[in-house]
């Protein structure tokens, strides 16, 4: 561990992700793919390239040995790892970063912290891991007419406190990061199985923060669903909520924080609802002719009560990028798991909903197990790996001047098609408008609820020198307006951040707008926190 | 439908509930148990021994026609339906009716009625079926500087007005009461299956303000549940979200208006998640030597992930009370129901578990059925018609002088043990404090999480003529002291309106009472909604 540094400049660690050999390759596949002779691949940055502003900040001394102005941590916290982000960092534009980045090492660092921010009339961003895809973490303080920026990275509260194993749940400090909080579980046979994308570089108090998606593609979808209690320190004071199984107590203190994207305060803390690890698992998959089809199978399975952990459908490119399949078909993988019971039930009634709903179930896919050992193989394990991959292949994208975007939202059933087929269409056009039509646009659904789907695109073309913003800031806009336009959400589970404000602010009803700002002007009286995310500073 | 009218002084409908000879009944069997010579049956008011206050609101000519001063009306709305409510009508204490009845037929009326009252400096009090058991829809003008009170009654606003049959959703005005919603849904296959024990007099904005609890034991607990979106009329504008079946767009704009209470706006509709009617049920039930042992197999099955739709604990006293069992033995009831598949191996895997843990399961008490039939018989039939009954006993208790209370609440499973010790003996050492300590106190499971159970207890005593609301009000008062101390929630699913408030203020954290209190001020600037609930006026 000790020896791993995080790269300042995009996704993950120094020195992990594709080898110059496997970007070359990955070049030359896109290529062709695109129909052009050859992309060439950038060099990303190094430290002593870059030429910060100096910080505009000094902390107090009291605060001195929490806070360093380091140009590592600078630079490395200036974005958050959306594509707009990596390419300003390939362009080497670190214009805005922090000026001091504080690491508190108690709930009173955070408190002192604060207090400092009102009283410099600084800017204070939360961070976790800084994984944000959505401009959640960058501020530029002077455009608000901030003194500067404070981030606080809560990486130093990194420890599970407590554990309740009668009630399966545990107290744990907001800044751990999800391999070392499944790492400190494990010894009690429990874990949280949140596993964003960005599982590897997020942290709890961030998955909490913007209402992450996790493993589980029915019932826990989001990591609210495991929250039992919150501690957060505001500038008005600390809201610590009890630990409840459910509660009808008037509206949900805790629902209020989470989502609220670091404009009310810092979770510290918080009482989780874990699992029991898995023993038993069962697991397939089944190629439709059409996405349609697809989807009214996983609406099948969504609505039969069998709620299966995995109800992933990946429409024939995205199964064919993916290694899973050949592209010939719609892949829909169906998986089940359990700490209590086999599943062999579970699996056929859900394998005959599929096939009664126009699939061709792969008999070979099939696996059931009492130990977890197979379920990864075949379709699904490939899918896997490339899940994993992907941020690092992101970054080799941007590296290769493409241009690239994932998006998501959730829509009700009945809307899907029509949405479907405007976003692919909107989306398409928006790259043939921007010289960029050989691109490809591919869907699949990464969670599914009984009234309606949770789908993601994924978009990658050619980008053109210089241009590649722009470029992306055109499709990105497009597919956004026609999320908005179906009625859709601008995010089921990447956050608002200020790179979804347009669309967020069509989506809110006004005057949950203006209770929102009440609020935060009651816990918040300086306006420090995280300006320009979700509400106006 | 027609002829029924509701009882203006207690629950349901005049002429129904207890017999005059079923009541002469249960007094004597209560006599025995209280060790009694004898308990007198107290006539209930009628309307003309009423002498109330005259009305000090004339409505504007515009909205005269939505509105009334009938002393019916003004009497029926003056209480909800808590012990101390019906204690009061028996008392023919109707001191502080609301002056005007508003039945708004349209979004409009009520925006218009909010207006006037925000002109007049009156209380709003929206108002369902003023099925609440916590003060919530009673309000003293007077005493908090109102000129008087209107209470919004949505009765009329009871249309399904549209069904997604793809989605499982429809959009449901929110003054429909349980059993006409279910009638309008039933020719589309569809149920909504949210039967609180009010379900024949409460309604679905009544429901949706209060985070009522249902009918699944696990899972899809309250109906917040079954929200995909809301329309609320506040004195700031109509808030209305989007029909989503999940979304990560910021802090939920529809979880702040579940469990408002009328205090941020009045609830006129709301997009549903519906259920296809179930076709297949199994159940069983099995008995325990102590409810501690009870508990621990509902635990087992709540971390099972096997999702009983039901898993009611029942104490010796309540299964005995309640005919379901011969009061020698705790008894645990499992049932799993489905539109989808047969139940068997659930119910398999169910059994055993509690076996496991120490249950022995009434193999004559299995059941299986693929069409519904059989389900409801033995403990299970018997608990349920009791359960549903229940609300017209009370109002016998009433008469024959009793104290009755029921309360409820959730805590976590490490608790569950000294907080059920301490709740019953704190509430009997106040039964005795206040000379009833012949009264039984019994406890059973409405709702299991996997992080803990939601008890519900039972306080049935002697009164002593003249003294039973203070008798009650000590009872009451223990309880919630109980449950406050050990970090338990004043409430699972009855809300807190202005009773529960002492321990509610105990229970919320204070900042977040801020941002509420800010939340309302954006939305309701006169302060008119219903003064006194959550916040102080």
């Amino acid at each position: 561990m000790g020896a791993r540094r995080r790269k300042f400049w995009g996704w993950g660690y120094e020195g992990e992700g594709p080898t110059r050999d496997q970007q070359a390759s990955m070049a030359k596949t896109l290529a062709d793919m695109f129909e052009v002779d050859s992309l060439a691949v950038a060099e990303p940055p190094t430290l002593d390239e870059l030429d910060l502003p100096a910080s505009r900040l000094e902390p107090p001394a009291a605060l001195a040995s929490l806070c360093t102005t380091d140009q590592f941590e600078r630079a490395g916290h200036t974005y958050g790892k959306s594509f707009r982000d990596v390419v300003r960092a390939f362009e080497r534009d670190f214009s805005h970063p922090p000026d001091v980045v504080a690491m508190p090492r108690t709930e009173d660092d955070v408190t002192a912290l604060l207090d400092w921010c009102a009283d410099a009339h600084a800017a204070a961003v939360p961070y976790g891991g800084g994984s944000s895809v959505v401009g959640g973490v960058e501020c530029d303080a002077a455009e608000h007419g901030y003194a500067g920026t404070v981030t606080i990275d809560l990486r130093e509260l990194g420890r599970v406190v407590e554990i309740d194993r009668t009630s399966r749940a545990a107290r744990i400090e907001a800044g751990v990061f999800g391999p070392a909080l499944e790492e400190q579980l494990r010894p009690h046979g429990l874990t949280l199985r949140h596993f964003p994308q960005s599982f590897e570089c997020s942290t709890l108090g961030g998955w909490l923060a913007t209402r992450s998606g996790g493993h589980y593609a029915t019932l826990y979808t989001h990591i609210d669903d495991f929250v039992e209690s919150l501690r957060v320190v505001t500038p008005h004071g600390l809201v610590e909520s009890r630990r409840l199984p459910g509660s009808g107590a008037g509206p949900s203190p805790d629902r209020m924080f989470l989502g609220s994207e670091g404009i009310l305060g810092v979770i510290t803390e918080a009482w989780m609802r874990l699992q029991d690890r898995p023993r038993f698992r069962a697991s397939a998959s089944a190629r439709f002719d059409t996405f349609a089809d697809g989807a009214v199978a996983a609406r099948a399975l969504a609505q039969s009560g069998l709620f299966p952990t995995n109800c992933r459908l990946l429409d024939a490119t995205e199964a064919m990028v993916t290694g899973s399949d050949d592209g010939s078909a719609h892949l829909l993988l169906v998986a089940f798991e359990s700490a209590d019971h086999p599943l062999d039930p579970w699996l056929a009634r859900a394998l005959e909903l599929v096939g009664d709903h126009g699939g061709d179930v792969n008999t070979d896919s099939v696996r059931v197990s009492g130990d977890g050992a197979g379920a990864r193989e075949g379709s699904a394990g490939a899918w896997r790996n490339a899940f994993i991959r992907a941020p690092y292949t992101r970054d080799a994208l941007v590296a290769m001047g493409c241009v690239n975007e994932t998006f998501e939202t959730a829509t009700t059933w009945d809307r899907f098609d029509a949405l479907h087929e405007d976003v692919v269409h909107s989306t398409r056009d928006a790259l043939t408008a921007v010289g960029a039509g050989n691109g490809v646009v591919t869907c699949r659904f990464t969670h599914v609820y009984p009234d309606g789907p949770a789908p993601y695109f994924t978009v990658i073309a050619p980008g053109r020198e210089g241009a590649q913003l722009e470029q992306w800031a055109a499709v990105k806009s497009a597919a956004s307006d026609a999320l908005v336009r179906h009625g859709a959400t601008i995010t089921h589970h990447h956050a608002v951040g200020r790179d979804h404000r347009p669309w967020y602010d069509q989506q809110r009803p006004e005057p949950f707008a203006d209770a929102l700002r009440a609020a935060k002007a009651a816990l918040d009286p300086a306006a420090v926190l995280n300006p320009g995310v979700l509400i106006d500073p």
